[in-house]
């Protein structure tokens, strides 16, 4: 066990932007609310999984929606308690701790700071090790954890509670109340036990997001190039340089999808790249020909700072360069793929090759 | 208390057809589906609220949909159950009964079913005292009675529950899942104690209904006019007579919306009516002028065989008879016609005009 402190925070949210892979959300609005819990009720313990107790049930939290109405509609705090209680009061037995379900800005800090207001553990783990667009879209889908029961609040103080048959069916109906809760809702889903989490979970990922975060901020101090040292500590790869020339953005059933084309600089001069969104960066095609694809996360930096951009602040003139990191080898097996791969979003031509075939 | 046997329901099924103005469901699949339970597990028990103590809790149970759906896709009976014991587990207090929130075809025999299969008492009242669309349109909301919490099942097995600020919301959220779980769900809300209902709920609708439905059953063994029999026992006033001529139907957002067009026959004849729905029927108006609006019902009856029409099986044709009906008082009060009144459907000009002062 460790303690998360307010100067933690800072790089688990930076950290996890990149591997938000654009999306996850605008770590801004939910750092700040959970570095003011942690100053106003003490610092978070953070856990690994072999510290706690193998029939101890940890419920994730996160926030659900298209971050592009993040930006203008915050949450009040009130309702992320009201989800994680509302889950608890279902299942009527007590909660060990509470996780991140991804790696994305908003989403590794929406669960610190229902920690710190509840003075409740952690563990160090998620669901994804990256963001994805959809709920049924996590490890625990793999290895058969039900993503419900489910719950959803407002800040209004609207709550809706579900039990479906599939994770798939979670996502239907959480989506259309997300869509009528105002694009946004905070929720608490996907309840399992250590044993289960052991052998589903993605291990370690909030400390990965800290040692990027950290990783970032140093080479700033140190002046060395920041995009350089971001792909060495994700273990990345190098796919583009260039300068975003158009965006085409369309918010459809609650997502904030869309396009976006950037013409190559330096040595990518006269290539031309489209990056497709869902939430999350989707596929990297250059001149036509897929590059990276999902599982793998695409990061978009920004040239001079490393600092990751994300789906909905990426703007005409922006100077990036675009990273493709390998994925969690669990996304890779045939339930992985059927489950997030290219065709699941609709690229049914397009195979899935493993970034680091590629760019090796 | 009294007994509801088999040859109860027809009866009751039919009069709640004429209360449902239009709406509510065709009874058919309902009846057959509340005969069968009855069959099995025994008949039902009908309480008056005096006959319980002020302190019982009372559930109602309804299905929620367009009723142009629920001809093709038929409830699987499990679905209510689940609603009703989601509800009964989260409130964690047993229930002494249910009842029906609306007076419509599908909707008086619904919580019949659920009596039947969980041996369980039914009270002899309603939330409406007629049918109309939304969640929100029951007399329970006049006093300030929660909708939630209000479960919604499909015949999937899927669940959700919901705790929301305003019946208003309820509405918003249940319309989106009812929509997802294919236009139709089986739904348990509006928990209140017997001493809520002795203030709140429309008294005596089940009885109602039954002596309407055998008052047209009795007109027709005995050949007398059954549309005159109709309007006699149910003290409504006749409109029109006509043949229609049109129907422009649309689903919108879960609703089967539309409007009919009738030319007039015998002392009706050069007259032209244009009826206007929203699951329910909401407006008659003859040669341009509101004749009779919600909250007052409107029954579309079979001229030949008094048998009521519901809106989605309106036809090109059909040679029909229209009765206006005097609504519950509660509903004319201010904060009745609020929520149920012409403005709330989007008819801004037109004031409400009881319609016994038109037609006296």
């Amino acid at each position: 066990m460790r303690l998360l402190h307010e100067q933690n925070i800072e790089n688990i949210a930076l950290g996890a932007a990149v591997l938000g892979t654009g999306g996850g959300g605008d770590p801004y609005i939910g750092m700040l609310m959970a570095k003011k819990a942690i100053r106003d009720y003490g610092p978070v313990e953070l856990y690994t999984l072999d510290e706690l107790d193998d029939d101890d049930l940890i419920v994730p939290t996160a926030m659900m929606g298209a971050p592009t109405v993040m930006v203008e509609k915050m949450p009040n705090g009130d309702d992320i308690i009201n989800a994680f209680q509302a889950v608890g009061k279902f299942i009527g037995k007590p909660i060990r701790a509470t996780m991140s379900i991804e790696a994305g800005g908003m989403n590794s800090v929406v669960p610190i700071y229902l920690a710190a207001r509840l003075r409740l553990p952690m563990v160090d783990c998620d669901g994804m090790g990256r963001a994805f667009p959809e709920l049924q879209m996590v490890t625990h889908t793999i290895y058969g954890i039900d993503a419900t029961p489910m719950a959803m609040s407002d800040e209004r103080g609207n709550t809706v509670l579900m039990e479906t048959v599939s994770n798939q069916w979670t996502e239907t109906f959480a989506r259309s109340v997300t869509v009528d809760m105002g694009a946004m809702a905070m929720i608490a889903l996907y309840a399992a036990t250590v044993r289960e989490l052991k052998e589903s979970a993605i291990i370690g990922t909030m400390s990965k997001a800290e040692i990027i975060g950290e990783t970032i901020r140093s080479a700033r101090v140190n002046e060395v190039d920041p995009v350089k040292t971001v792909r060495e500590s994700v273990g990345g790869f190098e796919v583009f340089k260039g300068k975003i020339s158009d965006v085409e953005r369309r918010t459809e059933a609650g997502f904030a999808k869309g396009d976006a084309f950037m013409e190559g600089i330096d040595e990518y001069a006269g290539q031309r790249l489209q990056l497709s969104f869902q939430n999350e960066h989707l596929m990297v095609r250059i001149d036509g020909e897929p590059r990276v694809t999902v599982p793998d996360l695409i990061a978009v930096l920004d040239i001079d700072t490393g600092e990751p951009i994300t789906t909905e602040s990426m703007r005409y003139g922006y100077r990036v360069a675009v990273i493709g990191i390998p994925c969690d080898p669990k996304w890779r097996t045939p339930k992985g793929l059927a489950l997030v791969g290219p065709g699941y979003f609709g690229y049914d031509d397009v195979e899935y090759v493993p970034v680091e075939t590629r760019y090796r």
